[in-house]
């Protein structure tokens, strides 16, 4: 199945010049949203353990759910900042489009988790590094950064520096 | 399996005299979670088909990505406004917090789907209703609104109807 034809371009967005990749006809599709579950969880086959597995808001939400159900492990959000209600750890990030804060319960990961994180694209980086840093503060490992879509042009996988693994490279 | 247990009260969140339900816990163990979708899809036992499953913004896109899956149904996101990228119908709601605009996608919704709208919590019923008259304004059916939690004192469930169901009272 060619998942790519489910990804539309829309130019101009969020702003001027930017050409953003839409995955909402993808999700919109039953038969299409399964197997794109089905390969973003074959992306991780080291057959080892995944204990948690985060979703970075909003998008990073969806597709994390179902990954954490395939893995059998909990889901845990990772959200903008005063969206969580208990005790929080943030972190500051840049990102494409500006600069944030992101923060995750205290409570949400155990030393020595094994924690993989799902966004749907990975664009220059900064998120998906913030989120790495704040599950290594609460004793968690990064098994893997896991993505739908991979933006080559902006070196992300570069500023990593773990394993990432993505559906599409533009 | 009580899942009561793994939702907790914050007291003064998000604002002071406000109790917020925290289902973080519950969405963070693996079991709990599962049942929680279990429970969640067996809330809608017509036998008849579901098209389409939305999740609201943003906890909603959570347990909406794992039940679309679970009805083979697509999944569509409602957003806040300025957050999907192509044409949109756009609804302005109030909230038990304040007021805002919610948005979908103009080609998400097809004349005669069948759609079941999903959030974690149904309160005053403002959101959920919002979304209700987004669906219609589309051509789609709404067959149930479906939450993980209900705020029985807010009376949402008379704002909206249409079939209701939740898996926890409070």
């Amino acid at each position: 199945m060619d998942l790519k034809k489910y990804i539309r371009d829309i130019s101009d967005f969020p702003k001027e010049g930017v050409v953003f990749k839409d995955i909402t006809p993808l999700l919109g599709n039953a038969e299409a949203l399964k197997v794109c579950v089905d390969r973003l969880q074959a992306l991780y086959n080291s057959g080892q353990k995944v204990d948690k597995v985060i979703g970075i808001e909003a998008r990073g939400f969806i597709l994390g759910g179902m990954l954490a159900e395939r893995f059998n492990a909990g889901f845990i959000p990772v959200r903008k900042k005063g969206k969580l209600p208990y005790k929080v750890k943030s972190k500051a990030y840049s990102l494409e489009y500006g600069a944030d804060e992101l923060e995750i319960h205290e409570d949400a990961i155990q030393p020595g988790d094994r924690v993989l994180i799902h966004d749907d694209v990975l664009a220059t980086g900064g998120t998906a590094k913030a989120v790495c840093e704040l599950v290594e503060e609460l004793g968690g490992v990064v098994v893997q950064c896991n993505f739908i879509i991979e933006l080559d042009f902006l070196n992300g996988r570069e500023q990593l520096k773990k394993p990432v693994a993505s559906l599409f490279n533009f």
